[in-house]
């Protein structure tokens, strides 16, 4: 055993894989995907570099499940009963405010999850999934202007878009026990894209 | 001349430092800023390290040269004759709609320019512009709060940061010249922030 590797033996054995993803996202926050070599995410996460093979084949599966994880969490909303029965615009208010929630519990996969730019397999995937996520998204607002509940002179797939770009832009300054609380962002921005600002 | 330098300088001749920039930022967008190397530039822009260095110090100064063209764009809308006169309601809707314009036209330095996080000195100052920039724009706000246009159960800040995230949110799907046009994605945002979806 080398000295290095005495000293972050302590450390290792405290990481589960979910602790591990939750370096390896910061990571690949800080540097980019491309830029960080499994030899960096050795040294964030404390493991050494086998120990980290021991659980994923490299980082393109760390990359994989990071983004799956917030995939996952906003893929779980879609399938909430709020989101399932009842008036579509309420469906859609529903799904804004619990989009809002997955963005402040999961803040550094969501984020990786929005810079994902299709490179490699598992960005291909990612991106795909999103695109899913906004089909069914988009599909959820056209309901909803049939349903007479929206405003029918806009274009679904825009507005979608638009909705859910203001939800995404949260990741560049919301963080969750700081600033404007959760409950706060959440009603504004309910209030904002549904009733507008005007007075 | 190496037989490289011979291969790019027609192409170098061609080059003005406004195209220079503009290559440099597409390279700084691609790889980020801090993996870009010199080398990288010259090989991008087709000019050799030191042509690059005859006009620059350095690839911080090109990072300030691009963000400060978001940047002088940006705080030229706020001086424009309707951002100044007439109701802070219809002054914000002006800033809006001539934000869109600015980020279809400069669209690698303002993406540029929203990612830049404040490591070295330039990013620091662009950070600190853009923070003068949405200082004003939450006095904008708040003015038209006070005068009664927009509601006044809402917080300015907060508003500004939803209404401009919304904005910023385009650099990651907006393209002018292809899906939605630009001035459809004006009034569609417009029609959102201001009157909201609700039929």
């Amino acid at each position: 055993m080398t000295e290095a590797e005495r000293r972050v033996r302590p450390r290792e054995q405290r990481y589960s894989l979910e602790e591990l993803l939750h370096v390896v996202a910061q990571e690949f926050l800080r540097r980019g995907y491309d830029a960080t070599s499994m030899e960096d995410l050795s040294r964030a996460t404390g493991r050494t570099k086998s120990s980290i093979y021991h659980h994923v084949s490299g980082k393109e599966e760390l990359l994989r499940l990071a983004v799956a994880r917030a995939l996952d969490a906003l893929f779980a909303v879609l399938d909430e009963q709020d989101a399932q029965e009842g008036p579509a615009v309420e469906r859609l208010e529903h799904v804004l405010r619990a989009s809002v929630r997955v963005l402040a519990a999961e803040l550094p996969y969501v984020t990786l999850l929005l810079r994902v730019r299709g490179n490699t397999e598992a960005e291909r995937w990612a991106v795909q999934r999103r695109r899913e996520f906004d089909r069914r998204l988009t599909a959820l607002v056209r309901t909803a202007v049939d349903e007479g509940d929206l405003r029918d002179d806009l274009d679904p797939a825009l507005v979608t878009r638009l909705v859910f770009g203001t939800v995404n832009s949260l990741v560049d300054w919301f963080r969750p026990g700081s600033g404007h609380g959760r409950q706060q962002v959440e009603d504004t921005l309910v209030a904002m894209v549904l009733e507008g600002l005007r007075a």
